[in-house]
Formats: structure tokens, C-alpha cells, sequence
């Protein structure tokens, strides 16, 4: 799968933020690539990226439109279909993470087909894999994981991947998410595999490496998430990490979709181990990273403070104050002499 | 999905008879709808019906040739196709449980369609879920777990349903898996569901209930099987049992498929409790039963008393010695009068 760039990121009538995560994480990590947005009336998301239209972004040489949307059921609105029709018609391609596919709607099949497009599901996976073997791999593997979806596992492990890299450590990227796999342009969306493949489709996706090589496998929802800790578990056991780095974010309430109250770090750690102990018996944390955007930068720092002392573990905001403090931590626990041996 | 009776079984060249296990489940449950069984040179299983050609399981009035084979990654056989075309040839509908789509062969395709048959993949799912949401639901839910797959966890759902029906209690069976929706005309595969609706799927297949009715929900692998665990959490889950009973096999040494050692009984109660808790918090262990195939008479009650009270629940082989006393525990625990009240 090549998408072509630059893109046009899509955004609709969504009421948060959070429900266009996929578009601001494309933004955040590739900026370069997005030539503006477009919002419908009604948006509540903003990307800071120019507002343009359809035809001004085909003048422009948008080579695809981004639909970079998520809900629950990933639904295709209604609103949302002129606009995709308006971008074939104006030759642009058309990517999407939702569930359901693009060309399950007819008209939207037919433009594509009428005005040879091409159109990305990026959450469909047609590729077949095997059932996870739990067998130990070659090469190190960091996966993060969170007290809930949406709080910063796919952010955490690009920023890691940044820092590593500039430390001069051997260290990539693994998308598990349609984002992901928009951002790293490879990867798989694992929550879009038939549920049998799961921790197969993850040894697929780290498979054996050098022995000082680092995959940095991006995590999915929450071992405490009622509707997708299953996806938790199987990527868990298919990632087989050595190192976890724990995602929060301090001021939700309740799990994201559901009523349920979150987890704490502590129970989101020591459930970790235990289940992750099943694939790879020295499983431990390197550090908790949190969103804290929410707060001021004094409370922020007090929290952090605090989280590290409780758990013993380094704590950062991986988008506010970088990531520094858990690769210290992580080459203290891995020395790279380990792998030179 | 009604899948015409009655059925012709094929067997083709299994290794072994758990290769089997969907035949032998139908044929254990609904030994009245199976004419016949189909098996190929080096089969090594045996339904213990007579052995008839797709021909005369024709002339017998077969309706259903049923593909009762269950392999890692549920590729389709080159061997088996001549039989399979044979069947559509005479007349018969092809029903299939494994995970690929019998008219995904060209060959299968075409001669279903020259004859006028249908084809049946009772493991694909075409139906759209809701993510699973975790509200708690009216009714009473009683979930079969297990320390691995293939230790009967099916089998000991439908032995509780035919011996609670039998006292009066107000039972039924829920397939989760492609042998029991074969044995009960319904349900949904859920190994085969999207992994991102594990838990909804469940949660549509148990809906809100009368106060005293029990769902009695068929369970899938082991949160202690690398391969499957996924599946097994999400289950769990959308299942959110009031009551669990640990499904054991004592002669196993590995994990079905894999090099992983079994769990002990005590930690998949443990587990079970701990994850299930995120749905009911109320959930509990009502009993354990253990295939003792492999073992003596006199071996298997010995081993039942000392797992009994090593865990303080009735210990019992369903098929061997009966239910009864998981039942009679499920009685004490949840007592009738609680319905009426």
C-alpha cells in the first residue's frame, strides 16, 4: 500500500478533538505532508492547517484525501459523502481508517471507478497471517500500552522512536493503527483483524531482528477496556516485549465510550507483567508517559514527580517535556554492550 | 443460516481425532441428524458411523455434506476438494467451519453454483457488530473457560444445559464457536468476528433476559494461549458471567499448537476472576470439569476429589459422571427463590 502525498486532511462534522485523532496525528508527526484541512459546519476539531476546499487543494497538487476520522463502529456519515465524491471528481484518491470500507458505498465506488481513482481503506486488512506462535524472537521489542484508548501510545512510541534514533540507538516504529500506518506508511491495523490473527498478525509485524535492534510497538486500547481489551491482550502477547512503557492521562474520568472508571497505573502494570509473562518472561516497564495537557506546567511537573516516586519508574510528558528520562531508563536496563556481546 | 439435515460427515485425512472436533461435537449432540461419515486414506479419526460414499449418502437423502475439521489457520486442503466438488455434484449443500470460505476455491465456486447448492462458512461472519459497551445486562450468565483450548468447554456448556432443562431451570446454550452453532443453528463464530467487536458480538448473542434465565455462553481458548488469548479476553467480557467453571484436560503437557506449558487450574480461576471483574464484578467460580478420557475410572475420581478440594468447587467429568454437582453448586449460589423474588 503507497498513498500518494501530499494529502488533504478530511475532518467533517466531528464534535471533538479526540474523534480526529487519526488527522492530528498525521499532522503532528508529517506536517509536511498536509496541504490544509476541511471541515463541514459543525466541526469542532481544528488542525491548525490552512481551511481549503476540495478544488483549491487539487490546484494545489493534494494527491489524496484523508479521511482521517474515527467513531465508534466506524460508521461513514452521511455529511461526509459529497465531499468524498467532490475529491475523486477533482482526481484525488481517497484514504480512510474507519472500518467499513469506502467503496461499500456505490457512489462512491462508482466515482472512484469513473474518474480512475483509487481508494485506501487503511483498517481493512485482506492480507492473511498466521496464529500467533508465542515463539521468542531475536531483537528487542518496546510496546506501549495505557490505562485507557486515546491517551498517547501511538505519540509515546513515535516520540521514542525520535529520541532513540538521534541517541544513535537502531530503533523503528511499528503501527498497530490506521494512523500509524498512515504516519509510518507500512504496518497493519489490528483491531481490523479477524480476531483469531491478532497475536499472529503482531509477530508479522515485529519479526526477528538484530539482536540490538529495537522495535517500538505502538499499543492498542486497554487491558481494562471493556470493549477491546481482547485486542489489548493478543497484541500484547504477539509484540512479547521486553520493555512497556505505560500511557495515562490524568484528568479523564471514565474509560473513553463506555462508563466505566479507569484503571490505575499500578493496576495497568502489574496486569502487564502478568499477562505479558506469558510470552516473554522478563517483561518490564521503563516508564509512564502522560498527557498533561490539561494541566499547567507546575501541576504537570508536580504530577509527574509524584507518578515516578510512586511507581519507581520514569515519568514524562513525551509531547511537553520529550521523552529523554525513559531512554535513559531503558539504556540503563538494556546496555548496549549486551548487544555488542 | 439453516443448514438442511441430515448431514453426510467428512473427514478427510485429520492427524488426529482433536482434528476432528467439530465432528465429533455434532456427533455427540445431534447424533440423529448425521447419516454417515466420508474419511479419506490416512484419516485418523473415527465418528463411529458407518463409513458411506458421497453417493450413497445422496441416495440416503444426505442434505448437508458438514466439513467437521478444525486446522491451525483453516486453510482448505487440496485433498479434500474432490469430495467436496462430489458432494455439490450430488446434490448436497457443503457446510464448513474453517476460517477460509469454501467458494474462495474457483473450483467450489463454480460447481456450487452449476448445481444449484449452497455453501456454508459457518466461521465467516457477514454480520456488523456494535463495539461491546459493558453495561450489565438482566439475566444470568454462566461462562465454560479453560487452561487451554479443546478441553470442553462446549461440551460442558451443552451437558449444563441438558441437566439444568432436566431440573426445570430455565437454560440455554450460546454458540461461540463453529461446532455449536452447528449444534444449535445459531450464534456467531467469534474467532472469526473483526477484533474490534469481540465483546459486542458477545454481548449480541447474550442480550438482556428474563431475571432467571441463564445464558449458558460456549468459551474459546485460554487467557494462557498465546495464540488465542485475545479472543478469550474479549469473550470474557461481553459474556460478563455471574458464574465460570474451568474446563481442564490433566494428560496435557503443552498448549494446544504451541510449546507453552498449561496453566494450573487455580490460575485460570484466579485470572478469570480478575479480568472478569471489569464486567461483573460479582463473577465466581462455580465448578470444574476435567476430561479424564485418558485416565482410569478409579484414577479419574481420585483426581476429581483432590482438584475439588484443592479449589473448593465440585470437580467432575461432564461427559463421564454428569454435571450434577456444578449444578447443585449453581443452585446453592444462586438460589432459585432470587428469580421469584
Amino acid at each position: 500500500m503507497q498513498i500518494s502525498r501530499p494529502y488533504l486532511m478530511f475532518l467533517g462534522d466531528v464534535p471533538d478533538t479526540l474523534a480526529a485523532k487519526t488527522a492530528y496525528g498525521i499532522v503532528d508527526w508529517r506536517r509536511d505532508w498536509c496541504l490544509g484541512q476541511l471541515r463541514l459546519p459543525g466541526c469542532k476539531a481544528d488542525l491548525g492547517l490552512p481551511d481549503i476546499t476540495v478544488e483549491e487543494a487539487a490546484a494545489q497538487g493534494a494527491k489524496t484525501m484523508i479521511v482521517g476520522i474515527v467513531n465508534a463502529g466506524g460508521v461513514l456519515n452521511e455529511a461526509w459523502v459529497p465531499s468524498i465524491l467532490k475529491a475523486l471528481e477533482c482526481g484525488m484518491d481517497v484514504a480512510s481508517g474507519l472500518h467499513i470500507r469506502l467503496g461499500s458505498d456505490p457512489r462512491i465506488a462508482a466515482a472512484a471507478a469513473e474518474h480512475g481513482r483509487q481508494l485506501f481503506d487503511v483498517r481493512q486488512s485482506d492480507q492473511r497471517f498466521a496464529t500467533g506462535k508465542g515463539v521468542k524472537r531475536t531483537g528487542l521489542r518496546l510496546l506501549t500500552v495505557g490505562t485507557d484508548c486515546s491517551v498517547g501510545k501511538k505519540y509515546t512510541a513515535l516520540a521514542l522512536e525520535r529520541e532513540m534514533t538521534a541517541r544513535g540507538l537502531d530503533a523503528e516504529f511499528k503501527a498497530t493503527g490506521q494512523t500509524g500506518v498512515f504516519i509510518s506508511g507500512r504496518g497493519v491495523a489490528i483491531d481490523a483483524v479477524v480476531a483469531d490473527f491478532i497475536s499472529g498478525a503482531v509477530e508479522w509485524i515485529s519479526p526477528d531482528a538484530a539482536p540490538d535492534h529495537w522495535d517500538l510497538v505502538e499499543g492498542q486500547g486497554s487491558l481494562f477496556h471493556p470493549s477491546f481489551a481482547g485486542v489489548t491482550l493478543g497484541l500484547l502477547h504477539g509484540a512479547q516485549p521486553d520493555a512497556f512503557v505505560v500511557c495515562h492521562e490524568p484528568t479523564r474520568t471514565n474509560m473513553r465510550g463506555v462508563r466505566h472508571p479507569l484503571p490505575t497505573i499500578a493496576e495497568v502494570i502489574d496486569l502487564t507483567v502478568r499477562c505479558g509473562r506469558l510470552t516473554n518472561p522478563a517483561i518490564r516497564p521503563v516508564g509512564i508517559a502522560v498527557n498533561t495537557q490539561a494541566l499547567a506546567e507546575d501541576e504537570a511537573k508536580t504530577y509527574l514527580a509524584k507518578v515516578a516516586a510512586e511507581h519507581d519508574l520514569p515519568a514524562t510528558d513525551p509531547i511537553r517535556f520529550g521523552v529523554g528520562p525513559i531512554v535513559d531508563r531503558l539504556e540503563a536496563e538494556f546496555p548496549r554492550a549486551r548487544a555488542a556481546s
